[in-house]
């Protein structure tokens, strides 16, 4: 191999994945390392420094192959001096994660938010591809997401832009949510957020599919609620549509005021697929301008795993062209 | 006078407001002319040229002092290049209005909507100054906006963005709005939606403040709503709560996604000051993250009606560095 590679990095509470990409996105080597929590994480960028030289030698090319690096990292980050402000997860607080990782590699590197990360790889190589306007929402344990805006990624007067799991989408009497408002957006369309609203469900209306799980096994999840929709279950059918009314709302009105191109659904709930696409599509046109919601097109994200590591080499190669 | 100006040019339907400015932002000379309709507006920009040479030869100034004009307009428009798609009420379709005003000033000339340059005349030199992340909205007879996010003006897939006005703010039973829809903001935070609220509140309600307006009027006003409120009115308060409760909901949304640094609230509606903007904060505060409602200053818009021509010199003071 006698390329030039960028290099992705994304940060997790467990693992931090790797990436060796061309310039066009390619994948060309991908591998994981754990990650190491202990001391406040301060092994951590050691570690992926390490691997990635090592990974150099066993690819037989050269440190000067290697152009860049991009990091995707949870928590809040102060993008424009590389520092990680906080992420709590991971024990980082006013950590110059950028000025350390360029001496360790002897590159240039870039940081910002994973969910940001996980739009822009969604954006170069994914369900977005060539979109200069997207929004990005990640439906998972929590609700995060990403803004795209004439290409680049809207980070706000503090680096905060993008929490679209934190607007409140139900205006009275929502449910609390982690951040101690009530009716964010997290508490209906998140995997935990429909869990709870099949749940209320089955009590107010103790029939069907999701009693028979409730029964069965105590418990109910988000993928239990799609799977009673997808055969008929006419309680799912109500929490599916409970759900995907606030998500709809809320990307409506994302939408009204940003006219993206594409809206790119991710994470695990994203795995009902079109069925779950469907539904918002329904709701998103109630409340979207007539225009934009013709225009608008939402898909599911294509990347899994590898939005994060192809999302920070964009950056890398996007702020590169600047130095 | 020896220096080099920047032309702005702001495009109403009924005049067409001029300015000079120095490249700080500060007007030199400001005058009007008036808007010429005839035959789908075709005379406007001879007009306007005209206009500016004559008032270069009366000021003894020469043309090589001009370094570049923006325009702003109302309606649809082609930024990229500087064409305007349709400007219903001046008759403009399909009109390369950059490409002509360049030809007949000789110098370079940028395009945007009148709603987006507002806000950068905010952002420059006004209740915005400086901050690189601006929301501004404007309530007069509808609701405008525009978004500035890392110092741009943020105009989405086919130039529609800062659409705030057409965000669904009334959910479920909402008015209908001009656009088609039901429950816009524009339907309940615009001077003719509060005028509305006031009079569905006076029905509902017959006494007070608003109630001898309307037997000694037959018609009730938005400032009469504020009037009333100001003076302790109970059904006025009632409406202003209303109102704000819907518009801090809609702001503390789009703040919870752009993180702007501070939000300008302009148009006639804005009259009302500190009053109003108490209001819209505390609604504000109960829909906005935390951190967000903490850090965003709200505040009313300063340059009137001057925010058109500053905001059309910004940008082509902006672009030109490009040039």
């Amino acid at each position: 191999m006698n390329n030039k590679f960028l290099v992705g990095i994304d940060v997790g509470g467990t693992t931090v994945k790797l990436a060796f990409l061309d310039e066009e996105g390619v994948i060309k080597e991908k591998w994981e390392v754990e990650t190491n929590r202990k001391e406040q994480g301060k092994y951590i960028m050691r570690d992926v420094s390490d691997s990635i030289l090592q990974k150099v030698i066993q690819l037989g090319i050269s440190n000067e192959q290697l152009l860049a690096a991009g990091v995707g990292a949870p928590g809040f980050i102060d993008v424009q001096n590389g520092v990680i402000i906080e992420a709590v997860n991971l024990g980082w607080k006013n950590y110059a994660i950028q000025e350390e990782l360029e001496q360790l590699l002897n590159i240039p590197v870039v940081v910002d938010n994973d969910a940001n990360l996980a739009a822009g790889g969604e954006k170069w190589k994914g369900a977005g591809e060539g979109a200069e306007n997207l929004l990005a929402v990640t439906l998972g344990t929590g609700v995060g997401g990403g803004i795209i805006a004439g290409g680049e990624i809207i980070h706000g007067d503090s680096g905060m832009a993008g929490e679209i799991g934190h607007i409140a989408a139900v205006k009275e009497q929502g449910a609390p949510c982690n951040c101690g408002k009530f009716g964010c957006l997290e508490t209906v369309a998140s995997a935990t957020g429909i869990a709870r609203l099949g749940l209320e469900a089955v009590q107010r209306k103790p029939e069907g599919y999701l009693k028979k799980i409730l029964d069965e096994s105590g418990t109910i999840s988000a993928k239990d609620v799609f799977d009673g929709a997808k055969n008929g279950d006419v309680v799912s059918i109500s929490v599916v549509k409970e759900s995907t009314d606030h998500l709809g709302f809320v990307l409506a009105n994302l939408a009204n005021a940003l006219n993206p191109e594409t809206i790119v659904i991710g994470g695990g709930v994203s795995k009902a697929g079109s069925f779950l696409v469907d539904y918002i599509r329904e709701a998103f046109n109630r409340f979207a301008i007539p225009k934009i919601a013709k225009d608008t097109t939402i898909r599911i994200a294509e990347l899994e795993n590898d939005a994060g590591v192809i999302g920070a080499a964009w950056l890398a190669k996007q702020k590169r062209t600047f130095l």
